[in-house]
């Protein structure tokens, strides 16, 4: 039940907003009592914030087995893309709840979902220090700037992508990286 | 006044969301009375989307002086990459409601809003079909992914970026534009 109810407030935060959400429109939609609400969280916020720690969690445990893997640090960097994109069908909902709605979460709360999010970033930002260092990446990069550039080109994914579309996730994943391994551009320098 | 209620609600809305923001909210922290609200406003739909329509008609008024003034394909992008970033500074509640609350519009509205929104990327679109053509960006670029990608990388800049933190908005449309132009690995093919 527990998880029936987070699948559920998901897609009515998603739908309606967190703020326009009420606790009777979660139990409704359940058809359950609002006892059976308060017998697995404390209130509407603990619900959200349960959603905020499955969703990073989840994705924090996936990119640590992609860094765990042997290969090439431009591997690793398709495969942290991957994994976003390929998230979407599956948790497009919850991704959109977890970037618009957690202003609604209480400061500690929000602090805590805060640090998981840095520690994904802060991964790709690993990486891209590594692969300097090895030789696959060019030197002088702004690596902590270019983890924001690449998290925000799939974060952003969440708002337009429709994985039903033309465009399936992997060949979106090989666009991406290859604009970001390799640029546009027609000369290779800096110009 | 109409301006002031607007920029107040811009203030509120991204502080509680516009689904916990009451038309209340908005004339008590105005000090002034409902009548006031509803002489400028038929409801706080309505608002919202005077809000939307401000925030991306001065945007695509400001896409359409880059992209008449002369230049190369690579400067145009720039350029937009920065019009996005610089107002960050100025715009970033407005920008962050606009991307939040869309689904709070009605459907004419949200489509209206769409609509403008496609074409601001649609004209991104063309400025990298152009570079192409011209032989300044590769050939079989995938040029509707790819604006997808950019202004995801720009737009997600309103969730983080400090503009008066140590980076400032040139810097980062810089980093920003050098990656998306020249990539970040060391070897300018595809591997």
């Amino acid at each position: 039940m527990k998880q029936k109810i987070i699948q559920e407030s998901i897609l009515l935060f998603e739908r309606k907003g967190f703020g326009s959400t009420s606790i009777q429109d979660i139990v409704d939609a359940l058809n359950v009592t609002k006892g059976t609400f308060y017998y697995y969280f404390s209130s509407k916020e603990q619900l959200l914030m349960d959603i905020h720690s499955e969703y990073i969690e989840d994705l924090l445990k996936r990119q640590a087995a992609i860094i765990e893997k042997p290969g090439t640090f431009r591997e690793k960097l398709h495969d942290i893309v991957y994994l976003l994109i390929a998230d979407i069908e599956a948790q497009g909902p919850s991704g959109r709840v977890f970037f618009r709605e957690m202003r609604h979460l209480g400061e500690d709360h929000a602090e805590e979902v805060r640090q998981k999010r840095d520690t994904f970033r802060r991964n790709l930002e690993h990486i891209l220090s590594q692969g300097i260092e090895q030789g696959e990446f060019r030197k002088g990069l702004q690596v902590e700037m270019l983890s924001f550039a690449i998290l925000g080109m799939t974060n952003w994914s969440y708002q337009w992508y429709q994985p039903d579309g033309k465009i399936q996730p992997k060949e979106l994943t090989n666009i991406y990286v290859d604009m970001v391994l390799n640029g546009i551009s027609i000369i290779s320098d800096t110009n």
